[in-house]
């Protein structure tokens, strides 16, 4: 039980209501059937909460990361569009990504023999374990390596390693903001074989135009190939969402890889298509 | 100025909020700059309001329509994909639409010659007009025929009198319920023309798949071909809505005439790829 409740919860008529503060002019507010687990990391509050609409959902400091609704769109989107691309994708790096949810989707492909998950807060792991078997799938694979470690410091150590690195990181404010810096675009450009590839969100395309065309930039200068995708992820603001790979190599997707995948959102139209951008996005002075 | 507040508007610490209330289970507060216009009609409350997020917004009886942030990505994706699918529209009926968005998009094509719109409140189409320019254009040209009626009566009296008819609806809660029912397709077959073709907002895969497979079914029982097609709309729960297209020929869109139309979410691109579905829609049972 809690005794008191931290500022984002509160009781109204008898229901409890989550409210995320992240933004300034938009408050949305989800009602909440039951805590199932709450503790302080020495990084954040780490709850799962029982949601009426989205189901159980990991929310760190108040801020919803990813529901049983919908997680796995965007773990699909960020894990089979890259994984469709690298001809032979042996040994991945994921950064960020406690939720499980990205480490379970790569473990669908058999030729993947080592995931390397790097994640800062071992609490959000164990939770999403335990009580978020919907996006984490109660993860236990033994290709998976779970390091509890900084992610930034972990890829600068690496050279020549992986095929695939894939970022799945919080918005670029507080800590996460490192992973949206050019430096770090550039170890991870070391860290990866000479025909490996990168993928990270990218933020929305409504709402952090800036972030977006930021990150592309950045990737494309240092990589010899960038391109941009979409995503509908209803749980984020404006529920549209870009992700941006940086390969060595030519960008080639080949579809016929998500074939048997047993996914629920990607299938070979959605990677066939999903370059498709809105012409506002085309317009924006850097990408192409 | 406004001297006492409907339940959805609320003082906070000086500022001004929008709490939508058309969800039991999620809540979403826009906080606004300024109320630009407020009357009531014989139907519901209209107002425009000034947000600071989403710019302008339409708010019928406290639920957000329509913003000068997003609104041209509903507005393009009910126009412009039915437009390029046939093959010379010259008669075209628009069905509720009182924003004026989608009779804009229309009048982007010169061999269009007659507009019929047939909006039930005749205050939103003049609150729109004069107050939400980036979603109307202040909307004014000689083909579009302002008809303020209810839409299911209008259609109903017509017979073989249309090449396009786009249904642009509110939820189907209250009066619009009735867009939603069989015998309304029904009537708008009748008022196609042998070669024409309906549009229609289908609601959200991921909140109402229920009201989805209903309409795709109902409209693919009436029409000899039925496809639907997907685009993201930011301010609408979830930000991932679906449109289905009802037609008495074969569906084939031509890009090409996008080409050139002044449009900003809307390409060739687009036009080709919003067709592709994600995995859980095409296994929901009656879409094909």
């Amino acid at each position: 039980m809690v005794n008191k409740l931290p500022d984002y919860l509160s009781k109204k008529n008898g229901d409890l209501w989550l409210t995320e503060d992240e933004y300034d002019n938009l408050k949305i507010s989800y009602r909440i059937k039951d805590i199932i687990f709450d503790q302080k990391s020495s990084f954040q509050d780490v709850m799962i909460l029982d949601s009426y609409n989205f189901g159980r959902m990991l929310v760190l400091d108040g801020i919803v990361q990813t529901t049983s609704l919908d997680g796995h769109i965007y773990n699909e989107m960020i894990s089979h569009i890259p994984l469709s691309i690298h001809p032979d994708p042996r040994k991945v790096l994921i950064i960020g990504g406690g939720d499980c949810g990205v480490a379970k989707e790569v473990c669908k492909y058999d030729h993947v023999k080592q995931i390397d998950m790097v994640e800062i807060d071992e609490l959000v792991v164990k939770a999403c374990r335990e009580h978020l078997p919907e996006v984490s799938g109660r993860l236990a694979d033994s290709r998976v390596q779970f390091i509890f470690d900084d992610g930034v410091k972990f890829a600068k150590q690496k050279k020549d390693e992986y095929d695939l690195i894939i970022v799945d990181s919080s918005d670029p404010i507080g800590p996460a903001q490192a992973l949206f810096e050019k430096s770090f675009y550039q170890s991870l450009h070391t860290a990866l074989k000479k025909d490996g590839l990168m993928v990270c969100q990218s933020q929305s395309p409504i709402f952090h135009m800036d972030v977006m065309n930021q990150t592309y930039e950045r990737i494309a200068e240092i990589f010899s190939e960038a391109k941009m995708y979409t995503a509908v992820v209803p749980t984020y603001p404006g529920g549209f969402w870009s992700f941006t790979i940086g390969s060595k190599k030519h960008i080639e997707p080949n579809p016929l890889k998500v074939r048997n995948k047993d996914t629920q959102y990607v299938n070979e139209q959605i990677i066939e298509r999903c370059f498709a951008l809105p012409q506002f996005m085309i317009s924006a002075p850097s990408i192409t």
